[in-house]
């Protein structure tokens, strides 16, 4: 009965969305490329975020907080190149003014806008050459694209998504565009959505679906719910196409949405060769099996061994030894895509030249399983390569 | 009225030890270096160990915590090139082989022989060869170096330190050999420890000794006890001296000691080219102030800074934000060595070059003052660099 088809579009893929972009030239002063992204719905409707849980968080995300109150938001303004973060009191008024120049900009008022920010941290904004670019952004329907792209860091490709599904009443609309690089599982990278959708969606629904919904995906792709000054998720829905899908229905488009951006912003992480599956199965709890999980994710030399193709075990299961969930190592079994590598805590008998196969793709699969209860659980991490190093030696 | 002097022998500077070492060829089957020490008292005295916190535990690790029962370690038998981790039942019988073979060569007891084993997991020790090595060991007054020489797996330098301290009743020694490199704050590395005294030392003092001892020098080195299959720290007395020294003043002795190694283990990190002294001072309480300085030591993007002699901030204070400790933004300064890189949270006054010439040093000082409370907590690490990655890129 219900189809999704994806479309193209990202943000503006849903009706009633606008969306353009501008160039401020906000890290270094000079104009070289767009920098700043505005994202309108014309009709007002209902609205959704999730924010980082860091303790330090950049002046946007206060601001944006504090818009949320109201759950009106139609508009968001977002720029790269400075993250307008550990900036201080001023930086809260720089944040502020962003917000009420695009509300300026659009008519309607400051606390309908939302902002986001990504880039250098500690560092003021530079606010004449943003205040001047706000009311310069051209929206359009055909703006989704220049705007994921206005908002990239180091992303080597923009990152849209967009679905249209179909009901027996009608079809809906949702998109959204994603930016992440940086560190994809750890600490800081900012990771920026803006997702929007012309279903009918009352707030509490839309909070709670986004709320689950996130932690299905970009949660997923974090350590322990760590994230960088700046991290925000935000849904807009506007209502445009008269269609009220079911809690159900809205959710498994909105799931396929932040997951697909999830997986892109993996994939693009910085330096990274390759793309990693990771499940713990059969652990004793949930928190168990997310905790083996992302020790395994995030061990350094497990990563090291999948950058050199190596389908190292060892490392694994030492790194599940030490995240202090329950296991034994002479019950546990490792897999690498279906093929097992070690059983019962020592080595298979698989031939290493097809373990080595698999360790060499691009995308493939750690699959634990420790034989001790019932729960699992997913993360979604990368390789550690020279690369990554390199590009994060400092400025 | 003490006096501690600096003395060389390592292992042997304490009298009643002798120590040894041989090729077996363990990793690749040819000699091409020792690979295999012995550490022998010819006195009985009292011992005491501590062994990694991984649920997987090498079978060397489990056989030597199986004879500590008795407390009456004499010998030591430590092999590089195979760690004998997650090798099943057949390791356990490995471990128990070296251990008899070793005993019988020294009139000891089989129970009375510790083994520790550092290098490859997962693959079969090659008995026949370790059998063989195990009864060509020369024991003898000068074997200190060469046994610290034959631990050596990617270490670049054979860890030795020893003390002679003198009381008012006449002076004992304590000396150790250790190894470390692989990760250092981190997952795995293999760290062994082999320190002995001439000391009369009872078991239960000496127990109390090392561990408090520990706690405050290889641990401040990993990550929430965070250890690899096979860490062990052992600790001989064989009373030799005569000299029955105060606790007080035995655990100055042992602390030095351990501190000096852990320092060299740190120090000699693979691909490391910095070493970074964390503090973070006036945390809430004990455990804030050491999950705030394991959050920063521990920070991919903070350590790839440090490599890149960036004297970050930004990064330093976003680890402590997602460390989860109770903290505030607008409150929190730090510094590189005595300098202010940030203050209330914002950037500080000071030039940016005098910073970049503290973060060039080989070794710096980065203090984290939450002004929240009282407690403070010491860790050292060092950076992460893209040498680091391609030692670790597998096998």
């Amino acid at each position: 009965m219900n189809k999704m088809r994806k479309i193209k579009g990202g943000v503006c893929a849903a009706e009633g969305f606008v969306a353009g972009a501008a160039g401020c030239g906000i890290k270094t002063g000079e104009i070289t490329r767009d920098d700043l992204a505005i994202i309108f719905s014309g009709a007002s409707g209902s609205a959704a975020a999730t924010f980082t849980t860091n303790k330090v968080k950049a002046a946007p995300v206060r601001i944006s907080a504090e818009h949320m109150r109201t759950g009106r938001a139609r508009a968001v303004v977002l720029n790269s190149g400075n993250a307008n973060a550990c900036t201080g009191p001023n930086g809260l008024a720089d944040a502020r003014s962003m917000a009420a120049a695009t509300a300026k900009a659009l008519g309607v008022k400051p606390s309908q806008v939302l902002v986001c920010s990504t880039g250098r941290i500690g560092v003021p904004m530079p606010m004449p050459a943003v205040l001047k670019g706000i009311p310069s952004v051209k929206l359009g329907r055909s703006g989704g694209t220049p705007a994921a792209r206005a908002i990239m860091t180091s992303d080597t490709f923009a990152k849209e998504f967009a679905l249209e599904v179909t009901t027996h009443d009608g079809h809906f609309r949702i998109g959204g565009m994603a930016k992440g690089a940086g560190m994809i599982d750890p600490n800081m990278a900012t990771m920026l959505c803006v997702i929007t959708t012309d279903a009918i969606v009352a707030g509490t629904a839309l909070r709670t679906a986004l709320r689950e919904s996130v932690a299905d995906s970009f949660n997923r792709i974090t350590i322990d719910g760590d994230m960088s000054t700046n991290d925000t998720v935000i849904l807009l829905a506007n209502g445009t196409s008269g269609i009220l899908p079911s809690p159900k229905i809205f959710r498994h488009a909105l799931d396929t949405v932040t997951r697909a951006l999830a997986r892109m912003i993996v994939e693009d992480g910085e330096g990274v060769s390759r793309f990693v599956e990771v499940e713990v199965r059969r652990a004793a709890t949930g928190p168990d099996a997310r905790r083996a999980a992302e020790a395994i994710a995030n061990s350094t030399l497990v990563k090291c061994a999948w950058a050199g193709g190596d389908p190292n075990w060892g490392r694994i299961l030492d790194a599940v030894g030490y995240s202090g969930v329950k296991m034994s190592e002479a019950r546990t079994d490792i897999f690498y895509d279906e093929l097992p590598v070690a059983a019962g805590g020592v080595a298979s008998q698989t031939p290493g030249k097809k373990l080595r196969q698999i360790a060499a793709k691009k995308a493939f699969r750690v699959t634990v399983d420790l034989k001790v209860g019932k729960a699992s659980y997913v993360v979604w991490t990368t390789d550690l390569t020279e690369e990554y190093v390199r590009l994060n030696l400092g400025e």
